[in-house]
């Protein structure tokens, strides 16, 4: 597990303390994450797309219509940023100016190719879905041919990347701790509700012990 | 309440029937969220930052450090492409191809400018705050002079945008409604936990009405 290089395009510049460039911080935070926001430019016009992805060792795996947009551009193999960033919390400093987020967050910079060949094409699809919830890909009917011909896989090789992580309590000016406002961190939950079952559903399948939790 | 015009850069074409273009649409998912990410290209190179924004009537409000890179960018008037996501569910479908996510999510496409005029700029910093947590701003000692000169607030005033919104159940196809699979939407929920007070937090200050909850 090595750093990725500190570069121009990479390094974190306000307030670096909170910047992180090694591999086994960068990719806690990936692996806990399901949900990436991939930025590129057709002419200098930016496009954010929200996507499920996976890693996979040293790369992103995100997926789509073939028709999609972003596929068609990301198979070209223009630049990408992805950002994948898990809120913690609201951080309530006693100044308005020191309010903050906690969070863990990620930009990975690279470039994607076409994922052409069928067996990491399937695998690609499987890390995915793995990766969202764990057990379903088995639990699944698998893609057929046809499914597979209207679906693109892109794998970006993360050539840098960096972390910026805030956690903990509010920092406040020394001369504001005395101020009597309540100062503290407000918890953002993210979790799983109840399962809904599809309205079409067979009343004799039994909800899958992967969803009993 | 009017429609944005579709063109080639907002239209969403993957599955042309979830978009959505109009301004109520769009602007009650934007006043859902409080957190962004917001896309800009430097050489063709994207990046793509999340942060924490507010509409005010048709504009998008983001701040940060005066040095950072991407509030330097954004007064430079570059275009920006800011997207909100906000999750509902994971949609299990019978057959792994027709898994997919309910969600509703807003990209934003404009350029930046720099809020100069001082009681813009606390009203737009205000309007941040509030969208994150009601009645926190009064709550909060006031910006100064000089935390006001660090901080720069842009305003991207939205050309277009478009909405992509999935809800319900799944969609399987005809024939695979009969498997022995089980279907339907594991909901994600996020929420407020309970609030932990600052470690250097005075004893006698009570946690306020508006964290009560």
């Amino acid at each position: 597990m090595s750093e990725f290089p500190k570069t121009e395009r990479n390094q974190v510049r306000r307030v670096a303390k909170r910047g992180k460039y090694d591999r086994k911080t960068i990719y806690k935070i990936l692996d806990a994450g399901y949900l990436c926001h991939v930025g590129f430019a057709v002419d200098q016009q930016p496009f954010v797309i929200p996507t499920l992805y996976a890693r996979i060792e040293d790369s992103i795996i995100v997926h789509g219509s073939s028709i999609s947009r972003m596929l068609k551009n990301l198979e070209k193999g223009v630049r990408v940023c992805v950002t994948v960033t898990l809120v913690d919390g609201i951080v309530l400093a006693r100044s308005a100016f020191h309010h903050s987020m906690n969070y863990r967050s990620v930009c990975v910079f690279g470039t994607g190719r076409l994922v052409e060949d069928q067996g990491e094409k399937i695998d690609a699809l499987k890390a995915v879905s793995d990766n969202l919830l764990e057990n379903r890909w088995e639990d699944s009917r698998p893609p057929n041919q046809k499914e597979l011909n209207v679906t693109s896989v892109i794998k970006i090789d993360i050539e840098e990347a960096s972390a910026k992580i805030r956690e903990g309590d509010p920092i406040d000016d020394a001369s504001d701790y005395e101020l009597p406002i309540w100062a503290g961190v407000l918890p953002i939950i993210t979790e799983f509700g109840e399962p809904q079952a599809d309205s079409k559903l067979s009343s004799d399948i039994d909800l899958p012990e992967y969803l009993e939790r």
